[in-house]
């Protein structure tokens, strides 16, 4: 549809996000809420008319209010209707929350939120509904430290752990490499799951080719999976679902009610892989 | 990723097309090829160092080089593996001939190009590699007309119609209206299947939702998919699959091989229907 450039939206500075050096995604800032440096990456939120509230970490949109449903819902979901009992849940970065109150829809007993970043989650607390009730539930524990040093010194063991990492730039660059799975691996349950967002397809193919070939030699089960992600680079994300014992495609348990994005046939529909994909993921 | 606008790229002029009024995409013009007015369109094709070149219709992303693929094998193959003969074809719109190459891969007896704007075709020829050797194939026919004079006024009757029409604005506006589809139905055999694209879940979702409730007037089986397009708005768009005999999932056939999307798992997977689309295409 053919939108022109409203008067009112005219003097509103416009924020960009390059996804390759040629191209991306635009928005118009109708209010900037909050801009922060912390030691780890430059903390943005604004408001834009369409998408609502936008978290920026250096330069690059990781949640806004309007479409975080679809990352977050595919992050948590998928895992949590085929574990056999998900009880003891870990969340690596995710310090906005939006995968932490997915992960309360189910009767868990305790899941960690380990956020390198406090700042990520003092200004998410402020800015984005969802964070502060999730992080009052008694089964959150939040921890502020470096995930991969967490999992070295923890001695408990998990049955899902959410990897949310910003992308392999900056304070999650350690989150994106082999030693961090290993760490990950001894860190779960034998029917332990894990789930990591990979990038997108289009523009990173390259690296989760590469993660694929460390990733198949750790764990028995590898599987990725698709969702689309309206302002994320490419508009369509990947997903790794990483387990030694369970599968994605044995349903345990139903989602729960009101959800946006996912349901069942959803759930199935994201494994299936486009031929570009499978041609250099099945290859290695 | 981080990726910082190249010194390279800074002098290239910025094209952008709004989503909404606060948002959109943009695009690095490193060489302007050709702008031109018909008497129904601005029509500009420009080169962009990611995307390859792209063709732009009175502002609006129509193709890429880089990324046609999505649109074009899902527009196209989903009708082709579940028709039981489609030997007579028709394309209404199209006239950049990503459709077309896609059909050529078949068996096909005959396939009608209807496409109202010539100069669409001209310039698509020149830009585009495929189009030229597709309307060199003796079972390619092209008219220039308007596709709702073409099924008023036609005796011919078609296996497959794809509409693969611009956005409801301009000259394609009418091939969004009930009346289009009635007389589309009037043309084909009884075992006939229409596809149309519809646009955008996320943008265009109140428009899905009027046509759902015309064309579930007209045709028994009225199906919904979705694929990814990096370049339209929100990064996936909608299908409709529209028959009164034919349903999708009954696969008579296999894809052509070499194609970079389309495969039998992401024909089955495509009409999986997100929550918030079945809350309102499933009600009405």
């Amino acid at each position: 549809m053919s939108i022109k450039e409203k008067a009112s939206t005219k003097e509103f500075p416009e924020i960009k996000e390059y996804h390759a050096t040629s191209c991306g995604i635009f928005f118009k800032r109708k209010k900037l809420l909050c801009t922060k440096n912390s030691p780890y990456q430059k903390i943005e939120v604004f408001e834009n008319e369409y998408f609502g509230r936008i978290l920026i970490l250096d330069g690059l949109v990781q949640t806004t209010e309007r479409d975080e449903f679809f990352y977050h819902e595919m992050l948590v979901h998928p895992a949590f209707v085929a574990h056999p009992l998900p009880q003891n849940i870990l969340i690596i970065g995710g310090g906005d929350g939006g995968g932490l109150k997915e992960i309360l829809c189910y009767p868990i007993e305790q899941v960690y939120l380990v956020e390198i970043d406090p700042l990520v989650v003092e200004v998410s607390k402020k800015y984005f509904p969802w964070l502060l009730p999730s992080l009052k539930d008694k089964r959150s524990k939040l921890l502020i430290a470096d995930g991969r040093e967490f999992l070295k010194e923890t001695d408990r063991k998990f049955d899902v752990v959410i990897v949310d990492s910003s992308d392999p730039v900056g304070p999650s660059l350690p989150l994106h490499e082999k030693d961090f799975f290993e760490d990950l691996k001894n860190c779960l349950n034998p029917e332990g799951v894990v789930v990591t967002q990979l990038g997108s397809p289009l523009y990173h193919l390259d690296s989760i080719t590469k993660k694929n070939i460390f990733l198949k030699k750790l764990f028995k089960l590898v599987f990725f999976y698709l969702a689309p992600v309206p302002t994320y680079p490419g508009g369509s994300w990947c997903f790794a679902f990483l387990s030694d014992k369970v599968g994605p495609f044995a349903i345990k348990r139903n989602p729960p009610s009101g959800l946006k994005y996912f349901n069942l046939e959803i759930h199935q529909a994201a494994f299936a892989l486009p031929a570009f994909m499978r041609s250099v993921l099945c290859k290695t």
